[in-house]
């Protein structure tokens, strides 16, 4: 089979051809892939923002979409011919190492839940059968983008009607949450991004007001919008230390929470302001939106079908697998939300 | 009156005999001080730490036990003669600004809770009335060490029974918040500094280990106590952003907590790693340790009656007011717990 493995962080994804496959051992599926997701997580892998690599061969990729061929020993929840969306959150069934995929004379490692190849070794626990009528290519973000940013509204951050909130950074999770945040019906849903395509989907998506950061300064834009007040809400999902940094400072005093998606660069670290602690703001991290796969991607795709969800915009292109460096490129440069790689 | 006032920041306090008592007005009450507290406050606002000071000439201390002389119109709470504890914490009762005390031909500002002074004019919310058998040297503790300390505990953070707890920092805050934390019965309770006769109490008042943070370094040698997992609970009173980074590393991943009381420099930082957030650690400040002092003094002053709570050494030395900054030298220097001025 078919792959896009790392070799060397620093370096781009090498297209191989005829990766044998491992027998599957305990708790262990093997599905064919349709499409995989691609988000920051593998742009920070490939970059090394996650320091030394000791997987090398690396074969990446945490969501995506597929059909079951085979099950291992143990596994109940999928079987042959299910279609399957595959997340990196782990949900109900058996946990299992990823593949280690023999080619040529060394072996290609991999994690539970690996999508950048054509066939691939997952956990049972990674694994949600996917009804016949959903999109097979807005599958995809059932594996990530959307558990992670419609969780951290709907599990986690669970703002009060009538609210003002700002999301930060309008990649597939700020979307995400942004489409969640609306269906709470907030007084004020400010969207922040540096790209004015990104920002035109915010409103067109529900966003009362947008804020371009290459234009003005977040926050004192926040500050203004709100009388001085800060928001009582924001998200952040920018996968950088400085718009984590103004999400905290755009929350207002006695009681704004911040919540942040974002996982930056391993050495990097967020500098806050002690004080504003005492005054009564909060920060906490989201942990995929703390979903439980099982539990809430049947909740996403019901309100998928009611027709609440608009994420038909939310995948901006498609690419071939042969393409995928071209993809992690848009993706850093922000040139895109979500890409789509077809396999 | 004689009274401790700040004329520039960075100078020493200067003792000035013969200011005048202005009238109260609605909400205000004089109160003639017999003892007052000094704390990391008075010290950060006499180094400047709290930027430019609008307010000078300004008159400082805000934790104080004295009596009642007068009232102004509208207090009903206290009455001339009653024994009263001040603290900054604001509580039942009538917001009022400070006094503005003439002096030759300029006026010293104050706030709402003054204690550097013979005496003060405190609005009606920042007293409590303190019964007659409690040592009046113990009471200055009830106006800011003690609810933020035991409130730190008791309030907010909430230790479950037999669990494990860092404490960084035996000032009065710190000290108070050990005390409460053994009254949890924890497995574990881990005290640390950088005095080893402020150490050596912290082990007479129950802490299990006791570390040293100019020998070791603290986040490793707690990793280590914890066999590399973390305290389940840091509270941090040291008053410092590197204290505060330490006492957040220390606790474990997947539901450890932090919480501080420090109130560093204005200008200052603290730096935590993101990842930590989405691993499970959190962080929060503490506001005086969320207490009502209306509620909680009278809980405070009940569990000293019952013998469980024992202050006494926490008030290390006390000094004149004339020796205030000698007292501040000696709080900078972390030469004691908890001074107390003598009025
Ligand atoms: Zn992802
Ligand atoms: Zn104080």
């Amino acid at each position: 089979m078919k792959a896009a493995v790392l070799f060397n962080t620093g370096e781009p994804l090498e297209i191989i051809n005829g990766i044998q496959m491992p027998a599957l051992t305990r708790g262990q599926v093997q599905v064919k892939l349709l499409y995989s997701g691609l988000c920051h997580s593998q742009l920070m892998e490939v970059q090394g923002g996650r320091g030394e690599d000791k997987y090398l061969p690396h074969l990446l990729g945490h969501e995506g979409v597929g059909i079951v061929e085979t099950i291992g020993e143990g596994v109940t929840k999928v079987s042959p011919g299910d279609k399957v969306v595959i997340g990196w959150i782990k949900g109900d069934g058996l946990d299992a190492p990823g593949g280690k995929y023999p080619h040529e004379d060394y072996l290609i490692n991999s994690g539970s839940a690996t999508t950048l190849c054509e066939k691939t070794i997952v956990a049972e626990n990674r694994l949600v059968t996917l009804p016949d009528d959903f999109p097979e290519k807005l599958a995809v973000l059932l594996g990530c983008a959307l558990p992670t940013g419609l969780g951290l509204v709907f599990n986690e951050l669970q703002p009060l009607p009538n609210s003002t909130l700002a999301v930060f950074g309008l990649g597939g999770i700020g979307m995400s949450a942004l489409i969640a945040a609306k269906l709470g019906q907030p007084r004020m849903l400010i969207a922040v991004d540096v790209t004015e395509e990104k920002l035109a989907m915010a409103k067109k998506l529900g966003a009362t007001h947008t804020i371009n950061a290459l234009e003005q300064d977040p926050v004192a834009a926040i500050q203004s919008l709100t009388e001085g007040q800060g928001v009582e809400y924001s998200i952040e999902a920018s996968g950088q230390t400085r718009t984590i940094e103004q999400a905290f400072e755009s929350v207002k005093d006695g009681g704004g929470q911040c919540i942040f998606a974002s996982h930056p660069r391993d050495d990097e670290r967020i500098s806050l302001e002690p004080h504003a602690f005492h005054r009564g703001k909060s920060i906490r991290g989201s942990w995929g939106g703390a979903s439980k796969p099982d539990v809430d991607i049947p909740k996403f795709i019901a309100l998928y079908n009611e027709g609440k969800l608009e994420l038909d915009d939310l995948i901006t292109r498609t690419y071939p697998l042969e393409d995928v460096n071209i993809a992690l490129d848009d993706l850093h440069n922000k040139k895109i939300i979500r890409a789509l790689i077809e396999i």
